[in-house]
C-alpha cells in the first residue's frame, strides 16, 4: 500500500476514533488562557472560606450560607447550575468557594489552591546517579537506548519532545502507586507514604502537561503517537515493577536525569532566542505560585526542578530496596516539591 | 483429596508463599499501639514547622534548621538513622518534623497531619439511589447478589466483614483514578478534579482498613480470600469501567450503599453490647481528629460517614455521565469528607 494511502487511511481511522480515544476540541484550554488575565494573582496567598483541614465545617448546618458557584464556572467551560440541577449540586452539596490572596475566584477544577507550591529551584540539576551494579548498567542503558530515538524525531523541537516526554513521565508515579496501594491491602500494611508520593509524581507530571497543552497544540499524528507509546510503555513498566520494583524505580531515575538535561537544553535554546519566550499561561502561574509576569523560561525553570525531585525521589526508592529493605520501612519524601 | 489433606497442603502453600505476598509481622501494627497513649493528641490542631503551601521553604538553605528524626521514628518500627545513612537522608535532604497541639512529635509516615480532617458525620445515611433504568436495575442487582454470600460468610463476625470490604472498596477508587489519569494524558485534556476525588476515595478506604488491622489481626485464610478477591475484583471492575463508566460508577454507589447499612448493623451490635466497644485505636484518634477517650463506635459512625460521601460521589459521577456529559466537565467534589 502507497505511503499517501496509508497516511489518508490512518487520518479517516483518527477521525473516526477521534471522539471516542483523543480529545479534539481545545475549548477549555482556550477558555482558560481568555480568562488568564484576569486569574493571574496578585500574591498567592489564598483564602478557603474554612481551614482545609477541619472538614466538619462542611456539614449540613453550614452548607447554606457556603452555596456558591463552583470555581471553575469561572473558567467559561464548565456550564454548572441551570437546568440540571440535580446532578450539578452534588446530591445537594455545593461545590466550595475558593478565592486567591486578591479576592478573585479561583478559576481551576483540576487541582486547588492548597496542591499549589513553590518548585525548590535550588535542587542540584546535574546529580547523576553512578551506575554501580549490572541492575544500574542495565537501567542506565535502557534508558540511553530509548533516548535517541526521541532526540532524533524530535530535533529541537523542544516543545513537541516534552510534551511527549511528560505523558510517559506521568505513567511510573500511577503504576507503582498502584500497586503498592493493592499490596498493602493485600497484606494488611502501612505503606510509609509512598503510595501517596508516587501518585503526587504522577499528578505533578500530568500538570507540566496540561501546562504545555495550554501552550501547543499537539498534531493528529502526535496524539496517535501518544497513544501507541502509552499502550506500550504503561504495560512494560506495570510489568517491570511487579518483577522488580528497585529496577523499576531505578530506570525511572534515570529517566528523570534525561529530563532534567533535556529542560536544560530547552533552556539554553530560550537563552538562545531559537525558541519564542512567551508569557507563562495561567495555570502554571496559579500551580507554582509564579509571578504573573513570569515566562516559558521560569516555567521550564520549575519543571525541571520538579524532574531533578522526580529523580532523586526514584533513586531514594531503588537504593532502600537495594539494601534489602521494604519501602515501607522508609517514610516517603512528601511535600519536598 | 480428603479435606484435611487440601487443608495441610493449602496451610503449606501459604507458608511459603507468605514472605512473599502476605506481611506475617504485625510488628508495625503493636508498636504503633504501645506507643498511643504517647499518640493521643490533647487538641487536634497540628503544627509544621512551614507552612503547607510554599514548599520552597525546602531550600537547600533552610534544610539544616529542619534536620529531625523523622516522624515514624516515633511509631518504635521504623530504624532510620545509624549505618545507612546514604539513604535515610533522601539524597541529602531530611525528613520533616511534623508535631501536633500538644507538641507531641507525629509518628505515622503513613499519613500526615494536612490529610486528617473531621467526617461529616450529619450526611444521610439512609440515602437510597431509586434504581430508574435497566442499567441501575442492573448495577443494583449486581450488589444484592454479591452481597448475600458475605453476610452468610460473616454472620455476624462484623470486623472480618468490615475488613474484607475494605479491601474491596478501596480498588474501584484507585482504578478509576488510573484510567482517568491516563486518559487525560492521551487526550491532553484536564480532568476536572476526578482523578483526585477517586484516588481519595481509595487512600480513604485504605486508611479505613488499617485502622481495623490495629484492632484486628487477619487469620492466614482471611488473608488468602482477600488476596484471591481482590485478584478477581480489580480486573473485573477495571474491565467494567472501559466498557462502561457510568455502570462502574453506579456499581460503587450501590456497593457503598451496602456498605452504610453493614456499619449500621455494625453499631448496632456495639449497642446491644454483642460487640465489645474497644478504645479507638491511635491511628483512627490522629486521622479523624477523634477525642483522645473515644471508643470503636465512634470510628465506626465516621467510617460510615466516609462510605456515604463514596456513595453519593459515585451516584454523582454516574448521574453526569447519564446525562451525555463528562465528568471533567463538572468540578469533582473533593474536600468533602
Amino acid at each position: 500500500m502507497s505511503h499517501s494511502a496509508t497516511t489518508k487511511m490512518t487520518g479517516l481511522l483518527l477521525r473516526q476514533l477521534g471522539p471516542r480515544f483523543f480529545s479534539t476540541s481545545t475549548t477549555l484550554g482556550s477558555a482558560m488562557s481568555e480568562t488568564s488575565k484576569f486569574s493571574r494573582p496578585l500574591g498567592m496567598e489564598w483564602v478557603r472560606i474554612r481551614n482545609f483541614n477541619t472538614s466538619s465545617a462542611w456539614g449540613a448546618g453550614e452548607k447554606e450560607e457556603k452555596v456558591a458557584p463552583p470555581p471553575s464556572s469561572a473558567a467559561g467551560k464548565i456550564e454548572v447550575g441551570g437546568g440540571e440541577k440535580g446532578i450539578v449540586s452534588y446530591w445537594g452539596v455545593s461545590p466550595p468557594k475558593f478565592t486567591k490572596g486578591d479576592g478573585s475566584p479561583w478559576m481551576w477544577s483540576c487541582f486547588r489552591p492548597w496542591e499549589t507550591y513553590k518548585a525548590d529551584v535550588t535542587i542540584d540539576v546535574k546529580k547523576h546517579h553512578e551506575p554501580s551494579n549490572f541492575m544500574d548498567k542495565f537501567a542506565y542503558w535502557t534508558v540511553q537506548v530509548l533516548k535517541y530515538p526521541t532526540y532524533l524525531f524530535f530535533q529541537k523541537r523542544h516543545m513537541c519532545h516534552a510534551m511527549l516526554l511528560e505523558t510517559v513521565a506521568a505513567v511510573p508515579g500511577m503504576v507503582g502507586g498502584m500497586v503498592l496501594h493493592c499490596k498493602s491491602l493485600r497484606r494488611f500494611e502501612q505503606s510509609g507514604g509512598w503510595i501517596k508520593a508516587l501518585l503526587e509524581e504522577a499528578e505533578n507530571e500530568r500538570m507540566h502537561l496540561m501546562t504545555f497543552c495550554e501552550i501547543a497544540n499537539p498534531l493528529w499524528y502526535e496524539r496517535a503517537l501518544v497513544f501507541a507509546v502509552q499502550g506500550v510503555f504503561f504495560n512494560a513498566y506495570f510489568m517491570a515493577y511487579l518483577a522488580s520494583p528497585k529496577l523499576a524505580h531505578r530506570i525511572v531515575g534515570y529517566l528523570e536525569e534525561e529530563a532534567v538535561n533535556s529542560y536544560t537544553e530547552f533552556l539554553n535554546d530560550l537563552e538562545k532566542g531559537n525558541v519564542e519566550n512567551v508569557p507563562a499561561p495561567a495555570i502554571a502561574i496559579d500551580y507554582w505560585q509564579l509571578p504573573p509576569e513570569s515566562t516559558l523560561r521560569d516555567v521550564i525553570t520549575v519543571i525541571r526542578a520538579d524532574e531533578a525531585h522526580h529523580r532523586d525521589l526514584n533513586h531514594f526508592a531503588s537504593d532502600i530496596q537495594c539494601q534489602g529493605h521494604e519501602l515501607r520501612e522508609y517514610p516517603a519524601p512528601v511535600g519536598y516539591h
